[in-house]
Parts: C-alpha cells; sequence; structure tokens
C-alpha cells in the first residue's frame, strides 16, 4: 500500500464536514462566561491581537526572548523565629539552586513593635523573623553580600525602620545605597483592604511612600520601591478582575504619591513591581497575567512617560496558599506545580512556590525543598522556558484575555469614580467587594459545588503525618529581649532622643524625609518600635471598624441539606434559650489575615446566630472579657499565624479568672494536627480546621449547647 | 485625573514601537528549532490552520466539546501479586473515585508460562498479577461486575489465553461478550522493537491480531480490540516524532491485517485505541498528541472508510516513568503533575498518572492515592476541562505541531519504503533508531547538558525513605501452584487435551480462529501455559538476536571529565591486565525492559570495555554459566521488575558453585534501598539507581578490578 504525498494531499479546512457543534457556556466567578471551544472567529473581532513579546502594550510579555534571555528568579518567601535562623536557612537554600532572598518578617515587626512589648507575646518569631534592631538586621545578612544579593522585604507597616536597618546593615558591610537590589513591598493601600498590617491612617501612609519613593530614585536606583500586591486580595478570596482592577488602581494611586512628592514619572514608574496570588485556575490565572500587563501599560500611558520601562509592568508571583489543604498535604505538591506552571506560562519574572505544609505550619526544610525543586523542574526539565508566551494567539486565552481586560477596567473606573483608591478605601467599598466574593467561594466550597480534593470529596482513610516545624515562641522572645538589652546598654541615648524627635517633627509640620532621618536612628541603634511609635505619636494608630455583610453566604448556598440543618437547630436552640445562640469571632495578637474569620461571621449570621466581631489585634484578655461583657455563648478564635499555643490558653485562663469559663472556646485557621490535643487539654471545645464545612461546625457546636440546656 | 474610554483610545499595536527582536533558536532532539518568540507571521503558512475540535483531520481534538461532554477516564494501570490483592486494590480504588480499571500482569504471564513453570521463578506475582487459570480471573474481578466497568489490559504475548479467561470470567458471572467494554493492548509490534514481551515470531503473532479483530468485530462492539502503544517507545528512549511515527506505521499495519482477515476497515480501525507516554517536553507532547489526530486521519482516509469514527484517534496516556527519579521521591509528584496536564491540554481520552515511588518499587496504596489525586485535583479544581484544545490558534503550538507532522511523515514514509512495519522490524530498523535515541539522551544527561533536579543536580543531603510495597514472591508463587494443582484435579482431561490439540491444528493448518478455540480451552480449565504452548508448539517461540550500537555515547558526551578520566582507567586496567576489561550485561527472568541494559553496553564499550550481552529472558544459571565461559570480569544484571531478591542470590551462589566468585557481580536498574543491604550482603559488588552517571559506575567498577591487580 502506498501512501501519497502528504504535502500535496489537499484538504479543505475550512468548511467542516460536520455542523458547528453547539457551544456550552460556563460561568466564571469573574462573570466571564467561557465557551466549551473557540475558534478562528473569536478572535477577529478582539482589540489586542497580533501582539509581540516586549514591545507595547506588552500584553505578551515584558521581554521579546523572555525566558531564553533571563529565567524567572526563584524567590521563596522565608524567614523563621530568629534572624540566626533565617540566615542558615537561607545560605542552605543559595546553595541548593535558588537565587534571590525573601524576607518574611514577624507580625510584631510588621505592625511596628519590638519583641519586648506587652501586646506580642504570642506573635514573636511565629510567622517569620523578628528583627527589632540593626544588628538583627546584620545577623540576618551575616556572610550574605548584599551588593550581590537581591533581597525582597515583605514589610508595609513599619517600612520605614526595616528600610532603615537594610540599609545600614549594608552600609556596615560596606555596601552603599547604590549597590543595593530587590523589592520592599511597601503596598500600605492593600493592608487597609485585606492584610491589615498597616500602623497609621492612610494620609500618613502615603506620605511615608513618597518619602521611600524620593530616597530610593535618589540613592537606589537598583532597588525597586513598591511591590504593589494583588496577591493578598487573591488570597482573601478575590476573583481575578477584582484583583486585577484593584491592584492597578493602587498603583495609579502609588504614581499620583510619586508625582505629588514632585518626582519625575520616569524617575520611579520604572522602579514599581507587581506581585499576583495564582490560583488553580489555571486559564484565568495566565489570563489575568497577560491583561495586566495591557492594563497598567494604558494607565500608566495617561502621564507620558518617555521610557518605555516605565510602561512595561513586571511581577512577581506566588502559589496559593487558600488552594492548599491540611488533609493530604503530599496533594499540595500537585496543587502548587499547577500554579507554578500558569504563573510561568503567564509570564512572571520571579516566583515562590508554596510548600506541601503551608496549610498546617511553617515550610520545614523537606518541604521548602521540594517547593523550590519544583520550579527547578519547570526551569531546567521542561521545554517551557523556550519560547515566549506560548498562549499567544491561541483562541481561547486571547479572548478570555480581553474580556479581563474590559472587566478589570469597569472596576477601575469606578474607582476612579469616587475620587481615587485612597477615597474608595476610607468609604470601605473593596473590602466590601473582596469579602462578598470570599463569601461567595466559601459557600459554593460548602454546597460541594466546588470539590476539593482530600478536603470534601476523596477523604484519605486515615490522616498523613508529617513531620512539621514548630517555633519554641518563649525562647524566641527571651532571645530577642536580650539583644534588645544588649544593644540598649552600648548605645548613645542622648543620639538616640535627638533622632527620635526628628522623626516625631518631621511627621507633626510634615517635613523632611522620614527614611533619611530613621537612616540615622538605624545607625544609632535605634529600635524598630522606638522609630516606630516616634511616627505613631505624631499620626496616631489607625483602627479599622469591622462590619459585617449578610446573605451572601445563604443566597449562595440556598436548599443545601446541611445548612438547612444547621439552621433548623439553631433556631430550636433559640426556643429553648430564649434568644438567639450568639457567637464572638476574635482574631488575637498581630495577625491581620481577617478572611477566614470575616466569611465565618458572614456564614454564622446567615444560619441564624448573632455575631459579634472583635476589634483586630486584641490581647487574649480583651477577647475574654468581652466576650463576657457580650454574654455570648460561643468564643471562636481563628488562628493563622502560629501563635495558637501560647494565646489560647490565656483566654481560657482570663475566662477562668472572671467566673465565665461556661462560654465555649472553639478554634479555627491553620492548627497542626500535633497541636489538637493540647489545645483540647486546655480546655477548647472543637477545632475546625482549613476545609471544615462551616454548617458542619455550626451543628457541631450548637450540640454542644443544646446539651448544656438539657 | 481622569482616564479615558478605553474602548475609544485607538492603538498602532501591528507597527511595534521597536524593531522586532532577534530570534534565539533551541534544537530539540526531534530535530526542529524552537524560535524564542513566535507571532502571527508564523502561522500564515501552515496547512493546518483555523481548525475545529471534533471535525477532520481532528488536529484539535476527537470531539467538539471534549472535556465538558465527557472528562478523561481516570485509568491507573496496576496489578499485584495475587488476584486476590488486586481484586482488593481495585475496589478500594473505585469507592475513591477511580473510572474503569488497568490490569497488570505479571512477566510469567506475559510470556506464556504459568506460575510452577520453572524458568519464572523470580517473575510471578512481581510487577502484576499472576493469572494462571479463569479461576483467577474470576478472583481478579469478584463483585467488580463486568458489564459495567470498562476494562483495560496490558496484555500483548499471551493474548488468546488472557482475552479467553476474561471472556470465560464474564459469562460466568452472567455477562455476554456483547456487553463488554474496554481495552486489550494487543500491540505485538511495538513488542520486538523495545518491550519484549513477545512470544512467538511476527508473522504468527500477526495472525493472532486478525483472530482477535475478527472475533471482537462480530461478538464485541464495544470492545477496543487493540491500543497501539508508542508508550513503551517513548519509555525506551525515543524522540516524539519517532514515537509517533513508529506507532501510526504499526496502526497502518494493523489495518492490513485486519483487511487481509477480510474485515471492512469500518468494521475494525473504529475500535483502534492508541497510547501515548508523554514526558517533561511539555509543548512537544502537546503537539504530538495533535499530530497524531491529523496523521491518523490522513492514513486512514487511504483506505475509503464511510464511518467518520474510522478516521478518529483516541488516546490513553500515561505519564513518563522515565522521567521519576529515585532520589527525592517527592519530587516525582510534580513531574507527573506536569505530564499529566501535557496529556491533558493535548486532549487524552484517558489517563494514569504514576505514583510518585515508581522509581523505586510497585506504587503502595499512599502513594497510589497520591497518583491518582493530582488527576482529581486537575478534573475537578481548575478550569483545565472547560474549553477544548486552549492551545488551538497558538502560533507556537500550531507551528511545532505542523512541523511535527511533517518529521513524523518522512519517517512513517521510510518504514513504508521498506514495504511496513512488520518487514522493518525484521531488518531491526526501529529498534535501532530508538536505541541510538535512548543513548544519546543518556550521554546528555550524564554530561550534565540535560539536568535532572535531585539526580545529578541538587541533591538532597540525605536520603528520603518512604515506605514502598514489597511482594514475597515466594509465597505468591507456592500459592498459584496450589491452585493450578486444585482446578487440574477436577478438570476433564480430555476435554482439556481436545482443546489444546485443536489450538495446534489452527496454527500449523492456518485454519479457524484461536480465540474462540481458547475459549472452548478455559471454558475446561485449560491453563495460561498450556494455551500458550499449544501454539508454540506449532508456531515456535522467537528469540531475538542482540546488538549494540556504539560511538553514539561517546560522540554526544565528547570531553567530558568524568568520561575521559573512566576510558583512562580503562586503558590502564587493559595495560596491566593484558586485555581489555570485559563486562557481561545480563537480563533475567521474564523482564523485557532492555533500554537501560541496551544503553548501559553502548557506553560501557564506548568507555573501552568489551561488552557482551546475555540473550533475554536467561534463568539466573544460564547468565552465570555464560559469564563463566566467556570469562568476563564484571556480570552486570539489568533488573526492572523487582525479581532482584530472587534472582540475584541465585547467580551469586552459581558462580561459587563453578568456582568463578572472582567475577564481580552488581546490579543495576530499580532496586529500593532497603534491598541494598540484603544484596551487598549476598555478594554483589556495587548496586547502580537510576540517575547513576555511567563513567562514575564504570570507575567505581574499575578501582575494584585494579585492587585485584595490585
Amino acid at each position: 500500500m502506498k501512501l501519497p504525498d502528504f504535502k500535496k494531499h489537499k484538504l479543505d479546512f475550512n468548511t467542516g464536514r460536520e455542523n458547528p457543534p453547539k457551544k456550552v457556556l460556563n460561568n466564571t466567578s469573574e462573570g466571564i462566561k467561557i465557551k466549551s471551544h473557540y475558534n478562528i472567529s473569536e478572535i477577529k473581532s478582539l482589540n489586542f491581537k497580533n501582539l509581540v513579546a516586549g514591545t507595547y502594550p506588552f500584553l505578551r510579555g515584558p521581554y521579546a526572548s523572555m525566558y531564553l534571555k533571563s529565567p524567572w528568579t526563584i524567590r521563596q518567601y522565608a524567614g523563621f523565629s530568629t534572624a540566626e535562623k533565617s540566615n542558615e536557612f537561607y545560605k542552605n537554600n543559595l546553595k541548593q539552586g535558588q537565587k534571590g532572598l525573601s524576607i518574611a518578617f514577624d507580625l510584631a515587626t510588621h505592625r511596628g513593635y519590638d519583641s519586648d512589648h506587652p501586646r506580642v507575646r504570642g506573635d514573636v518569631g511565629m510567622a517569620g523573623v523578628a528583627i527589632d534592631t540593626v544588628e538583627d538586621m546584620k545577623i540576618l545578612f551575616s556572610d550574605i553580600p548584599l551588593d550581590k544579593m537581591s533581597v525582597s522585604m515583605t514589610m508595609n507597616g513599619a517600612v520605614i525602620p526595616i528600610m532603615a536597618f537594610y540599609i545600614v546593615a549594608a552600609e556596615e558591610q560596606g555596601v552603599s545605597p547604590d549597590q543595593l537590589s530587590g523589592t520592599i513591598q511597601n503596598d500600605i493601600l492593600k493592608e487597609f483592604m485585606v492584610r491589615n498590617t498597616y500602623i497609621y491612617p492612610p494620609s500618613t501612609s502615603m506620605r511615608i511612600i513618597s518619602d521611600i519613593f524620593s530616597f530610593t530614585s535618589r540613592n537606589m536606583p537598583k532597588f525597586n520601591s513598591i511591590s504593589i500586591s494583588g496577591y493578598h486580595m487573591h488570597e482573601a478570596g478575590a476573583s481575578a478582575d477584582i484583583e486585577l482592577a484593584f491592584t492597578l488602581a493602587d498603583g495609579l494611586e502609588y504614581i499620583r504619591a510619586g508625582l505629588g512628592a514632585g518626582l519625575k514619572i520616569d524617575e520611579f514608574v520604572p522602579r514599581f513591581s507587581f506581585f499576583w496570588g495564582i490560583g488553580l485556575n489555571f486559564f484565568m490565572e495566565i489570563a489575568k497575567m497577560r491583561a495586566a500587563r495591557v492594563l497598567w501599560a494604558k494607565i500608566v500611558e495617561q502621564f507620558n512617560p518617555t521610557s518605555p520601562s516605565s510602561l512595561n509592568l513586571r511581577v512577581h508571583c506566588q502559589t496559593s496558599g487558600y488552594s492548599l489543604t491540611e488533609h493530604d498535604p503530599f496533594n499540595n505538591i500537585a496543587r502548587t506545580t499547577i500554579e507554578a506552571m500558569a504563573a510561568v506560562l503567564g509570564g512572571t519574572q520571579s516566583l515562590h512556590t508554596n510548600a506541601m505544609d503551608e496549610a498546617l505550619a511553617l515550610p520545614s526544610e523537606f518541604s521548602a525543598k521540594i517547593a523550590r525543586d519544583t520550579q527547578l523542574i519547570l526551569k531546567d526539565k521542561t521545554d517551557i522556558i523556550k519560547s515566549a508566551d506560548p498562549f499567544g494567539g491561541s483562541y481561547f486565552i486571547e479572548s478570555l484575555t480581553e474580556q479581563l481586560i474590559e472587566k478589570a477596567w469597569e472596576h477601575i473606573k469606578e474607582i476612579e469614580s469616587y475620587g481615587g483608591m485612597t477615597r474608595a478605601i476610607e468609604l470601605g467599598i473593596p473590602k466590601m467587594k473582596i469579602e462578598a466574593s470570599a463569601a461567595r467561594k466559601q459557600a459554593k466550597i460548602d454546597s460541594g459545588k466546588r470539590i476539593i480534593v482530600g478536603v470534601n470529596a476523596f477523604l484519605m482513610d486515615k490522616d498523613t503525618d508529617i513531620d512539621t516545624l514548630e517555633v519554641d515562641n518563649t525562647e524566641v522572645r527571651n532571645s530577642q529581649i536580650q539583644r534588645i538589652v544588649a544593644v540598649k546598654e552600648k548605645r548613645n541615648e542622648s543620639a538616640v532622643r535627638d533622632c527620635l524627635e526628628e522623626l516625631y517633627t518631621s511627621v507633626s509640620n510634615n517635613t523632611g524625609n522620614l527614611l533619611e532621618i530613621a537612616i540615622k536612628a538605624a545607625r544609632n541603634r535605634a529600635t524598630l518600635g522606638e522609630i516606630s511609635f516616634a511616627i505613631e505619636r505624631a499620626a496616631g494608630r489607625f483602627i479599622q471598624k469591622s462590619r459585617t455583610i449578610s446573605g451572601i453566604y445563604s443566597n449562595e448556598i440556598k436548599m443545601d441539606e446541611i445548612f438547612l440543618k444547621a439552621k433548623d437547630l439553631s433556631d430550636r436552640f433559640a426556643k429553648k434559650a430564649g434568644r438567639r445562640p450568639r457567637i464572638m469571632i476574635a482574631k488575637l495578637g498581630q495577625d491581620g489575615h481577617d478572611r477566614g474569620a470575616k466569611v465565618i461571621a458572614t456564614a454564622f449570621a446567615d444560619l441564624g446566630f448573632d455575631v459579634d466581631i472583635g476589634p483586630m489585634f486584641q490581647t487574649p484578655q480583651e477577647a475574654a472579657i468581652q466576650a463576657a461583657e457580650s454574654d455570648v455563648h460561643v468564643l471562636g478564635i481563628s488562628s493563622l499565624a502560629a501563635g495558637h499555643k501560647t494565646l489560647v490558653p490565656e483566654v481560657l485562663d482570663t475566662l477562668k479568672s472572671i467566673g465565665r469559663d461556661d462560654i465555649l472556646v472553639i478554634v479555627g485557621g491553620v492548627i497542626p494536627k500535633k497541636d489538637y490535643g493540647f489545645l483540647m487539654g486546655c480546655g477548647v471545645a472543637g477545632i475546625f480546621g482549613p476545609g471544615t464545612v462551616i454548617s458542619n461546625a455550626a451543628i457541631e457546636i450548637l450540640n454542644i449547647l443544646m446539651e448544656a440546656f438539657e
């Protein structure tokens, strides 16, 4: 049998032999309808097509040859307890193929407290490294040459002392500011929306950002002065259009801040970088990254830049912690791999891949290596880096990208209509929109519409035990306190006082540059808390009001059987007790991640509970007293930052000491399995890890409450 | 600041602001140059463009709505020791969300031996389930209704008795052949190229295939009568163009076999299915799957089918075992995830994801669950199933697909020029091409050009210990023998003899249908070995000649430092010993996976060793005696099928009994770490797992040999 010559064989491809198949549509959280198949017709009406990577409007990537020219940077965000331990961990990672560092600070540092402050007893060294003085920072970078190492620092609230410590630590290594490369997060606007590690009110916060732009544009040409983060919105449950729009609207606001400080657009905007969270919606995440580049080019263009790099959005990505599960942690490797691929195919410049145990605890050396290796495998073992924007031209992805551009543009225009992002934040609008999106997602999961393998489907019979890292919080705190004492003993007190006074005056009179003054203070060994408090003394500390939204959870979950059962039980309780079951949701310590707490509050309200939300950053004592004063039946503590072993027992002790140990205490969030016994032993009535169906938790609680009335 | 209306803002996208960037080219193993960026210009010259999924030539997928209509089937290939244990494992997996079964048989079964045959002492129950009679098959499917369950069986050599047992087991469940759905691999041609589980010569083997086509097209309309496999070529080191071309050329040969048996093209070709191996070259694998569909449509078209489903290639995929590593097994989860995504984005109809410990041992329940969950996550947690062929229209992928179509078409034409695949196999051409491709790959890895994370780069300090599954081979064999005895005691011997005689005559006289006769034999409880031997008696058992290729490894590795050091050492040894170091490479038992052995042989020859290759399927005694007779210095045993704990000690015993325990015995292949101690204790001189750099192994061996001469 002879085969015909392939090339000569003409086929009429443009007229199908069958009728064009019917298209099925699939609704996304972004309100986009995805078609079951896309053909060439889809691409014809697009505005953004036939584009080239590395050229305006950069849809297909910031550089023409992308990863072939320079692969993305493997940048694992990490920090542990003390500067010594973190330094050791970093050096080990650098040996293992990691490029660049990414520093996680503990929550006390984020919120501007020294480790010896009584409010932060449960937070010191828990979710990152504790930094009190420039001496800590020097240890952190010991044997790491700062003129050669790109350093990314996740710091927003206490950005002034941290930048000052970094600059002085480098100076004492013999490295001048102009040699420093890296990124400071410095994105305070999103803190007011989702992460809550702000310290001062919005206006002072924006002044600080202007001062940093001004200082870095003059003295640190290789340093990215801001990393504008959608990541935290993503993790708080925002859909892709919201994450895109609010982040870019933040960027627009920072442009105005820089211009307001007298800078020219090309002097500071090229040092902006962005930060996306990447979840499991593979195509949506790729489209998001492509859309962002066009939108940013469009936004910056209005300010008439002359440098093309002002238009060119560069980005760091982190895989989603939200998508990880506590059950079957090894499945998290697959989840993270899928997300890492989306980040790379979307064209990221650097990437953090989550460790598989990040839903349980801080990453161990073992899990951190696997996370890093995932990137090495993608980079060195696949053909993924070989061509820029491989989805370019794809009927589906090009169409999805353009739809996302349009959705986000509408949101940006809405924010502008309020007068820009600062004003919109003051009105509470972005925070509310994100929380509504999160409540909808949770209801979808709880009703099983969204399947999570190993959580609400296909559970493993027994729990997998893996060794997770545990931090001895008390030991870390004691050693930090000792070092603070030692530093304070040796320093020139009056020089310190002068610097702090100068900071105070600079804020009060709106003069000078806060970072410049803080550098002097750091040289004189002023502590982080002292620098931060000098500013606070003049500006005040910002207190956010907590609001709950209602109806969203119940509207989404509708006729779900368990939901109805829980609602019925809460009605029966109300009849028996003479009032609705009442729960207070508290977040203790400096942990500002309030998505979980907010979602729980919304859901319980929809289940017929009276819900109180404690103010953010309460001490255990404050929470216990508020619970007693409000006469709640249940006090729910949400913990994501590993402080539970210190903070929860203090709540129980306080309740006991005021004679209200009848109040049920439950704990939710990221709690390693091995700590369950300890907490239950202390008197906790229930622990609800990630993946708990809220209605089930409510039923469990109500059953205990009912028993007390039998 | 007011933003302009987005839609109204006109941008001139078609004229870039910068010069078009220079393209960097990257050569692939397929001889394709990948450009660093692809733009719209690339797509203009393509033949296959603007296509629609579900319509001819099916480049974009066999169905219009693809996974939205029916997601791919999660089909995990598995089988363990006994029918009882496998049955239990299957039922557990089905409970956990798996659809469909995929049966792995042990090597004794593959090669047509009953468990009591002396040649298969080390093989029984080791790499799959042992099946001797229809009674075993009935236990295998106990409580699994065969009218409802799709069953895939990987069987090629002993396909006649296995199909007969399956049909009779169903019959005795009350299920008729027309109700059976599933797939039999039945692809004997590739066995002669790479996997070597053939029994009879090519001509008899092709007759068997015709008989199966003929029987199934009449009686089993829902059953796929063949699964034409590129997978094993992929695993043996073939590049994508070779895997594509040889597999489709096999398919072409099977079309001829069916037509030769008097069937009409539309009667049997719609029941063909294909099977790809999917490795880490993400884009190349996706392009391969798309290219295959076009090529198959083009091939079948020549035979003027009237049913569109004759033209429509459907495929099962398995992630690559070749890409897994023994070190850092948890990294294999990421590798498998990347590969699974390629399979899905390429449009597979079913998928096996490898367990992370498959480079060490058979999958455990724990690792099998993770592998299965990876697919569940992709299916249920991402948006990957939402649109057909998401790469459709992509400048890069469309261009890569077309180049691969052209490359493969040239290879197919070459095979045709020899007179088709059966003839090309007799000439040894495809086997040689695949082995050359494998030797090139190994040399690239050994010289570090290809980085394998955790193997030749970024090694973990200490080995990860995971619990792997171990099979007690002796116990399995004894229980199988007992069951054979029991079956033989109860059956009607003369009815059995009559059936076996009828099989013999059918082969000798080329009359009747072998499967039909075998079904009668199975009803009468003839054993697998008896049925197989009745055919062998008439057709003979095929013996393949082993050849080595030379120069390919050294040519690729060139001036690599370790290679030169090893070569120098082998020269020094030759000077001292008066002759070249001599090594015999043996494969013991029924394990036919000879890529490793062939690559090692090629590499050692290039390192200056005299190399003997033992014939396939030797017993331990035969191998030891050949090694002694050839007076080799070293006997290297390659083991991939878990028989090492039985077979290797027997080699050592035989060498000792003939006074030649001076011959160094080394072992390579898949050996769990926990067995190292046992083997070394028996007297093995060295163990080289997957990822060993061959030159390093040679240096180690030569050092021991040199010492003996000191």
